[in-house]
């Protein structure tokens, strides 16, 4: 974790894209980054709106002519300035994080990327790529790894403390989508739109943070799988809303994940 | 549950096949039998061996000549008796319940038999209609469902406190079968035998009490169902030691069991 | 709870005392009060500096001229309004929760108080009588109580399905004041100064809510109590940050309540 | 724990007093003993009838001329034998601790002695003294310490993984003596009687478990106490069938416990 070594000299100069007012996430990303230090907030392009964005970055203490429009505009603009931009952190809709990221990793920015990471397997695998090429780091935001409960439980496993990990069951339940809630949401509704959502919502947007903490804490890689999906909501199909996974992993163990919300 | 209503003139006269000394589950039929003096326990049939059913019959407080060397002389010569059993309880290895449980309702007893009542579905239907046929009781030990929390559970969703059921997940997990510790029990080497315990070692012994439980507190019946299987212990194959079964229900919910031991 | 026939022809006019930007709970009260749209948040007094109460209120849609720079201004003028607020929360730190709830009831507002309500008993005893006098509504907030589960709970009691109440066990423990926080936190910093926060930080911070949880929850009153209090931040003495109470309550049953911070 | 090094070249020869037929205890004594096989159970003086411990003994094994009628019997004749007892367990009232466990090792035996200890502290210290004074081990029955999550819990609190302590809650806290049971239990009706329980049935019976864990998980000693006590059947007055107390550790860290049947 943190400690005196790993601080800066100065802190990582950072932007967000995406998470602005009205966001479930974004004031995560900015409460976490500064938090210990090590970030320092000083650009966005946080809002489809750039009045918006203006209005709500300068009550956040941005300077004005760094709320910008749009993340391409702040790529660039950010790209002459010596004090500009390190990293960048995404926390837009799911079907836009490939383009953002990969225009990100080319203007040279480190990339902290929302999950579901991309629609697509290859658009992971081509940003890996890119982050590779420009010796960039490419992280993906899997906030819960980040309690102490998961490193604890990483260290036992490790050490041997609970013998062989045969059974890996994996929840994230939970329940304020359970009714149609998209109606009134806007936070809901972009969720249960394939277009923007991608092809998955529960599993996507909640799915993802379990399963990265089963590989995490045990070290085991997943072999096959079976899923089951619903649509409790009628109306968001094909998008489920609940979701049973087994899974079979390389070694022998065997896992579970329902995801609902 | 019990009230003065269903107080008997005289209590219940109940005989035991299986359970003798060292069984895992004989302790619990005689000591709920008679907790609420509804049952009287005059007869046993509880060993393979027949000076051991005495003995221990004896030291259980049954007269001598009501320890029988098996279950064919008890329901005869209980038949025989004014003072006869009524009732008895089958606490026999998977196999036998059936053949046991058709020469009680035979002999005009009312069954209580324990879990999976039988290795066939059509054998588990002859018995419903010999039961029918004789007017007497076929009861299976789902003793689980006598916790008031049970029934709290079910009068609940009854009630509607929690309005459409959706999801049912259930589990039986527990671990004093994690390691082969068949070659040490007598009680856990029956289980792990096909020609005793059937074709099913977790899901039979476990996985049937919270599937009845399910059926009991939400009124749903399955309509299909998937299942995947492990024998983490080698040696069991084919019998499973860990299951996950996922369920769709009449109606549109859908729920998993998962059960290891 | 609310339903059709409490559904009001127009929304109850609601202003805020507190609650500011940067305060713990005022966007609780805010969330809270819109989300049925029994309220209309229409003007505040909430923060020490006129600007910045200026500058956050309109931030959230409250026009300028309903931006107060203290409480007084704001009971005063709006009291002059045809569509002046009905209603007030009280968010303000806890020694001026008096004076303020004083002030509004006398200008014919209902009141919702946070707690702890008032330092001393004869001056929630003197808003009791105000309260009474001008027909006014007096809430405190204990906004725990709007659980589901809190409402099942007292209904099982009342009920009787869990018989006579014998023993209140009560907790309410969380660690993030568990280091000296209030050398960073302002929100912190007040409530560890006995001139603002009173005489007691935990046991009016946070005992206050499971205390009257368990009255509303049982019906029982109490009788007597005993505390143990400690400061294990040394800096907070003589403000406890952990605290066991045992309580006995008329008609016998006991209780505790550990609260810690 | 056991290991190949403590393992004996024969298992320890051991006898129980006490732990008959009925014994809410005596099981757990005779399975544990033998789980290892580093004892082996070979003489008894388990019942107030002699007849009812020749006949239970027979029934575990024993030899019939080692099913004594008393302990002071037992410990003579075992005292004549080439093969008599190395240790004893004793499983019996509270109020015969003392006398028995003072013979035990006078007559050179290691003891294991059921809690509470004693009825008076300098009883206690009496044992250590003779305990000390014949070489012989003096243990006290305090079974769960035996449990894995204890020692986990203990290594991580000596290896520093939550820092220092400050707060030791415990609980034991049970309902199957919430009515009065010892109207039909003869296992309850001793816990009942002063004469036969000492001055205390629910710290003694209960709470000494919880107590000693803390010690042992935490290493802290306790330096002053507050009780409150109840009877809520009063029928068992003095008696107490529920209690909190409220503790001061050496070092400023201050706990609870909470014991109730």
């Amino acid at each position: 974790m943190f400690n005196e070594e790993t601080r800066l000299a100065a802190p990582i100069r950072w932007g967000l894209v995406g998470g602005g007012r009205g966001s479930e996430i974004g004031h995560s990303h900015r409460a976490a980054a500064v938090r210990d230090h090590l970030f320092t907030f000083v650009a966005g392009a946080m809002d489809l709106s750039a009045a918006r964005c203006k209005d709500f970055g300068k009550s956040l203490g941005l300077d004005e002519d760094r709320c910008y429009p749009d993340y391409a505009t702040m790529f660039a603009k950010e790209a002459q300035r010596d004090d500009g931009i390190q990293a960048v952190s995404i926390a837009t809709p799911n079907s836009t994080h490939f383009e953002i990221a990969k225009a990100a990793l080319e203007n040279g920015l480190h990339v902290i990327c929302e999950k579901p990471v991309t629609i697509h397997v290859h658009e992971a695998e081509t940003l890996k790529a890119i982050a590779k090429q420009h010796n960039r780091f490419f992280a993906v935001m899997y906030g819960y790894s980040g309690y102490p409960m998961i490193h604890q439980a990483r260290e036992m496993v490790q050490r041997g403390d609970i013998g062989e990990v045969r059974i890996v069951n994996m929840q994230f339940a939970h329940g304020f989508h359970s009714a149609e809630v998209e109606k009134f949401s806007d936070g809901a509704k972009w969720r249960m739109s394939p277009e923007v959502s991608g092809p998955s919502f529960i599993i996507g947007d909640c799915g993802t943070h379990p399963f990265y903490l089963a590989s995490l804490i045990t070290g085991l890689q997943v072999s096959s799988l079976l899923c089951s999906k619903q649509s409790f909501i009628e109306s968001r199909s094909p998008l489920e809303d609940n979701a049973n996974i087994l899974f079979k992993f390389e070694g022998g163990a065997v896992g579970t994940l329902w995801q609902v919300r």
